[in-house]
């Protein structure tokens, strides 16, 4: 499907069927976050994929509590990393060497590009820094799952601390910033399933300067 | 292009070659990143669309200086809102009613929806989370590019209290997050143009919970 159609095919859902979402279908749309582009190559992130009904009701209690975390076909929990510390750019730079097949101290420059980058910063900082870029993350899957025709509902609204412990994310170093549910619109019982899309018209959205 | 096919055929171009990007690819761009997805669909950001060699060549100096905002064809900077009052979520609510066709009146509640979950906010919360939808755009973007076969730099590495003052941003009410040089890269110096993505593997980036 066409990119302008597909985003203008999706919307954020409020009613979903139950449905589930084929595997393969899932795999595109983790692999196109997974192929997310992210400041410096980082991607200071992890992504749960949550496919369990018990885990997803107790979730669903922590947000809001919105329908769909438990219509959806999959639940996916975008959270960014706590900290960025010099193991984990070490990590990278290995990452990247194995990948090119390159020795590490090749990228030597690199590295201290990014720990000039990043250590200077204060932790509140990096953790700011880092769920914006999973953020970018979360705009592609919205995107790849429009492509096929799977709904994709971000929800900022839930009880991050709360989420995060039953989950055991601050042991991961990890934080919750956004939910996305999959699944398949539920069209008879969400209102919004026929509206008109809204978007700020180009005049306003758009700032030219010539 | 296919989805998956575009995002591993991108790459954030270090040399660009100054070849102008056709409007009609341009103006693709532009509609996926007005098309996409924000929390509550506010859009809490604009974006200036620069295609002015004067004004590249003085943001050029505040970007480290990183040549591609100079041999991009245009640049894009995404701004997100400095603030969000009750005059804009007014003014979106009234979007809505004209888009859509239906009295802001029977909106009310959306609107206090939007309300209690935002001016409950600080102000630092409030600038984050706008900033966070930019990203989602930002992301967008990124894709958009990539299927038209356009490249595209996100860049973060500039002084952003600097390019606020220059393009008049805090009397607009917004402040700069990320550029984004659009244009061609320049395959014979740009050194990374041949070289093979690196991205966490699957099994590292996401964590099942079956």
């Amino acid at each position: 499907m066409d990119l302008l159609e597909a985003m203008n095919w999706r919307y954020a859902a409020k009613k979903m069927n139950g449905q589930t979402v084929p595997a393969e279908k899932l795999e595109t749309i983790l692999e196109a976050i997974r192929l997310s582009a992210s400041s410096m190559g980082i991607q200071p992130y992890n992504i749960l994929v949550i496919d369990n009904a018990e885990l997803k009701g107790k979730i669903h209690e922590l947000a809001c509590p919105q329908p769909q975390v438990v219509e959806s076909s999959h639940l996916l929990v975008f959270a960014s990393w706590t900290n960025v510390d010099e193991a984990q750019i070490e990590a990278y730079i290995q990452l990247i060497a194995n990948t090119r097949g390159v020795p590490a101290d090749s990228l030597a420059p690199f590295a201290g590009a990014i720990k000039g980058g990043l250590l200077t910063k204060s932790p509140d900082e990096r953790a700011i820094w880092a769920a914006r870029q999973a953020y970018i993350a979360l705009g592609s899957g919205l995107i790849a799952a429009a492509t096929e025709q799977v709904d994709a509902t971000p929800m900022e609204g839930f009880n991050a601390a709360a989420l995060d412990e039953i989950l055991n994310l601050p042991a991961k170093g990890l934080h919750s910033v956004s939910l996305l549910a999959l699944g398949y619109r539920d069209a008879e019982k969400d209102f919004l399933s026929k509206a008109v899309k809204v978007r700020r018209p180009r005049k306003d959205l758009f700032i030219e300067l010539a």
